[in-house]
């Protein structure tokens, strides 16, 4: 069996993984520049260095049978070099590599008949201009690599912004999406083990703030046909791309319809909620899935769940505060993340509570992070 | 606040207290002798030294502010040196103290009408004549200091056995207690936060393997009277106690009544369950508690779970199959405590099954752990 796993990111999601792993029997060892990484506080080990690094990613999976990534930034040629030389890497950096571009993400739905928006590759203003041509306005125009939490995505809403947002992402591979009049957020997460079977956990709904996944609710509260329509779009592209692990898929609900807003090959922040909620968490269960094993149950085992996100706000030292009055409501969990820095907007840790329905849990995990400060 | 928690004892119930202080925002540091000890992988530090002897507790405690326990043979005597010295060590060591003798352990509860087996002191085999004259046969012949998991005990069921008895246990205080013919053993968690505040778990059935707690089914199926009657009994314990933590009170079901057997001052193997069953698990619970923030709720967020230990069967260097069977078992949580060798009898981990009922969780804990060699 399988001892060692080694993670690409040191970060929160690695954090939460780490015990799970832990718990199956696996030792877990962890790749970050910043040493005691929220994760690598937890594994066994952390090597300290770059991530996106050719040489140091390749050098931290010499010795190691089965890797994982928490970040897309990983180095996708070191792993691809890594997987040719016998390693069990999961997802496949082949699917990195596509997902990491979000222009061939696009393109490789579309080639799927996969419902998604409207795009196109961008080189110079002309090309924007042709896309007005195609979609009309607002357009969104957004670089094809790096961007996360709304970094790196410009909305454009007359002919007189294209410059200026242009000039925004200026040096950056560029494409442009119609944009998606949504009527809310979705997300579910899928996995898929070696052998192709999957396991798909509820549709929830995602509310962001200043473009960050900030608040999710379980199960979300919408017809049931259309979240039959969610749950067969997103099982047919975690098929389709034949990634084994956990996956996001962010969804926009419009009047009529379901489209795919974007992928991420790994277990995610619309995902937290299943710790407390679900049978099976989505850190198990990727970790299952890459290891060979059979797939948990991701079913809620309560009625509803609610996760918010506890934002930084100021440059310091981090430094938690409200814990007390936080914990005085009833089932919350607290998730501290463990970043030595705070920053405005960064993600410091979440709350989850369980309850009886998606309002009343919302409103004391919003209560519960309102107390809360780092 | 306090960002450090020292933990004495690096076992597997520190192994599962460190994830939840971690989430919490606490770095953990832990003390135990073996290296790499199950606690010692996850904390964010292990120091390595003999957790029973005076220098190194007291060494280990000097630049802490908040320290527990998991194992009643830490050095009682340091914790009370630094316990005086400002630090807050929960439980008291005074409580460690009084539990860690058994015989001073049933005093207490005598002393405060707590019903439990008549007992008494033995010094010599006369000491033991005395015994049978008051209670007769059979007797429980006990060590005062050290027993657990049945070490230290010897049932005498006729003269002809005393002097075997006293033989087993030479060199060893004793004490003798009338031997209970009881229907069944349960056990209940209490918390007790630093304002007196109780957090009572539900009622659990125990069954012990070669006097080894072995399986746990939650909540135990036993006459609601009863089962108040339990619970009563148990929130006087703690409240007695005037502990801080997390206590475990193990019970007997005699035909008509409840009687305490012992109890322990720690998270317990009896609890093991609250981790998936429970808006709060036990090791989340015990944090609260000793670092001052309000308990959390404790009861049941499904209707039924049965947690199962799995035993090493040799003595050998730890190697665990089946994993992948027990896993292909439905709400299956498997917990590897990470000891590097396996001997008779040792605890290597325990399974846990949420679900519907006792009968259907229980059925499935035992055949996943049937599926389980390590």
């Amino acid at each position: 069996m399988t001892k060692t796993i080694g993670i690409v990111g040191g970060g929160q999601l690695g954090r939460m993984m780490a015990p799970a792993a832990k718990s199956l029997g696996f030792d877990v060892i962890v790749l970050d520049p910043t040493p005691q990484s929220p994760a690598g506080q937890i594994a066994d080990q952390q090597v300290v260095g770059d991530f996106s690094d050719y040489q140091t990613v390749k050098k931290f999976g010499a010795n190691l049978k089965v890797l994982t990534f928490e970040i897309e930034s990983s180095n996708a040629k070191a792993l691809i070099y890594l997987k040719k030389h016998g390693k069990q890497i999961h997802p496949t950096p082949h699917t990195l590599d596509l997902i990491k571009d979000k222009l061939k993400q696009k393109s490789f739905l579309r080639s799927r008949n996969l419902p998604t928006a409207e795009f196109l590759e961008i080189k110079t203003q002309t090309d924007i201009q042709k896309a007005v041509r195609q979609f009309g306005y607002p357009l969104v125009l957004k670089a094809r690599f790096g961007a996360y939490d709304g970094r790196g995505n410009v909305v454009i809403h007359s002919a007189a912004q294209t410059l200026s947002a242009m000039k925004k992402l200026s040096g950056r591979k560029l494409y442009v999406e119609k944009y998606i009049p949504f009527v809310r957020e979705l997300a579910i997460m899928v996995a898929r083990d070696i052998r192709g079977n999957l396991a798909t956990y509820p549709l929830v709904e995602t509310m962001h703030k200043n473009n960050i996944c900030h608040t999710v609710v379980a199960p979300a509260a919408i017809d049931s046909k259309l979240s039959a329509v969610a749950r067969r779009i997103v099982e047919k592209t975690v098929s389709e791309l034949r990634g084994v692990g956990v996956f996001c898929i962010e969804l926009f609900q419009t009047p009529n319809s379901i489209l795919i807003n974007e992928i991420a090959p790994r277990v995610h922040n619309s995902g937290h909620y299943t710790i407390e909620a679900c049978y099976t968490s989505q850190f198990e269960q990727h970790i299952r899935a890459i290891t060979g094993l059979p797939l948990g149950d991701p079913s809620l085992k309560v009625p509803a769940a609610a996760m918010v996100n506890l934002l930084g706000e100021r440059l310091a030292k981090a430094n938690l505060s409200g814990l007390k009055k936080a914990l005085s409501l009833n089932h919350v969990s607290v998730h501290i993340y463990g970043k030595k820095q705070t920053k405005p907007d960064r993600k410091m840790g979440h709350v989850t509570v369980v309850g009886q329905n998606q309002k009343s849990t919302l409103k004391t995990a919003q209560l519960a992070v309102s107390y809360l400060r780092i």
